[in-house]
């Protein structure tokens, strides 16, 4: 039996308390928010909600969930010490968490909405701590709630949280210019989700190296050309411009 | 009951040849290959397989699936005239076909690997031709094959094209680029699956720029700075920078 205090309201503080809440295993036990407002978790009892930090007593775990420019502030001026206190960002170093508690991070690598369900069980879930047995607490907690824990150190976690803004907010936005580009030329771009689909079931079982298609990679000069001269926005022409020299590039490197 | 002579043995003939093998209505009467040994579907008859262009025969549909730059000889060579001709490009304008035959497009909206299956039903076929006789008789194999048949016309299909590059791709290169961060600080890049996976799934309920999250967007320019001292290659740096640009150009105009 864990006993865990959640401080935040956002998208990720939101799946985590809804994911809590069906585990008879973990008791949540207070949730801290400065709007408590924000907290919509169906379920989620109003009687361990509070908007004042000094109402929250120790806890196997306390997480932070909060913008990452707040958590300083809030992990100083919470009313105990001494205890398990861990923040849930992939930027930001296990130091930047008051030190008068014990440090640590339990990132969940996900990209989060609120009204979009996700399923735990397969999100990885990210650990740090300053010591050993608190390793073990954290990690005890990511077992309940997820089939995929990870030992990812300070430094570690800021290369994969540039890796995932590669991966989720950027593909995010290529969806978004080819959306435009398809609305400017008359077509549904609900025609485009089979491509994505696919992209990605490729690479469950293709490295992106062995995925790779398309005139970059093929070096069809007369294609990049004619798409060049067909993409009117400067910004967007050399998006197009840049991938496709790094594509060349990487596999000018690799193959 | 529709005949069809293939011409090819690159990804999307071998497809095709695939698919067409399933469907009774269909009858492959002939499939050219300049190179027959690269003709590796199963259960294709060796006795329908030909090297020489001269042997082909008049079908309903002659489907030119070749490289770009070889569609125009290819076209040309056909020991025929007054067919429905028709080649499956989407950066190729229909002109390309010699005209000679009655000239059409049949380009099925994915990427294709070999030796990874996909389920033909769910792939969008663009189609165009130049008189609407022809358009039906494309239209009836397009719904044999597939549930997504669209009218597509030939500024429409270099749009999409262009658009595909982005979805595909560029996505592909961006986990490309994501897996080169995970190894080289020691991280297991199998991690990133699950958010490519929810990345794919949120864009089927919410559109682009719904699902935007990150530091871009955010206008977190804290991290946007840490990233980009973290991001060592030139070349990568400045792909970070114009996405997160890019991003928050277009928030700026849409919301």
């Amino acid at each position: 039996m864990l006993t865990v205090n959640i401080i935040g309201s956002g998208n990720v503080a939101h799946h985590l308390i809804q994911e809590i809440l069906t585990h008879p295993s973990v008791i949540l036990q207070k949730v801290y928010a400065r709007n408590p407002a924000n907290l919509t978790v169906e379920g989620l009892e109003q009687s361990i909600i509070c908007n004042d930090i000094q109402e929250l007593k120790t806890a196997d775990i306390t997480i932070i969930s909060v913008t990452d420019q707040a958590i300083e502030d809030v992990s100083s001026m919470l009313p105990f010490s001494g205890q398990l206190v861990v923040h849930t960002s992939g930027t930001t170093h296990l130091d930047a968490l008051n030190n008068k508690n014990r440090r640590g991070v339990f990132y969940p690598l996900q990209t989060f909405s609120k009204h979009k369900k996700v399923d735990f069980k397969k999100i990885p879930i990210c650990l740090e701590t300053e010591n050993k047995t608190d390793l073990h607490t954290l990690q005890e907690l990511g077992k309940i709630l997820s089939d995929e824990v990870h030992f990812i150190n300070s430094a570690q976690r800021k290369a994969l949280h540039v890796a995932a803004v590669f991966v989720n907010n950027f593909t995010n936005h290529l969806n978004s210019i080819a959306e435009d580009i398809c609305e400017q030329n008359q077509i549904p771009s609900k025609i485009l989700q089979p491509l994505l689909q696919e992209t990605t079931d490729k690479l469950q079982t293709l490295s992106p190296l062995e995925a790779q298609t398309g005139p970059a990679v093929r070096h069809d000069q007369q294609t990049i050309a004619a798409h060049s001269a067909f993409i009117k926005d400067n910004l967007t022409r050399e998006i197009y411009q840049k991938l496709t020299q790094s594509i060349q590039k990487h596999h000018g490197r690799k193959l």
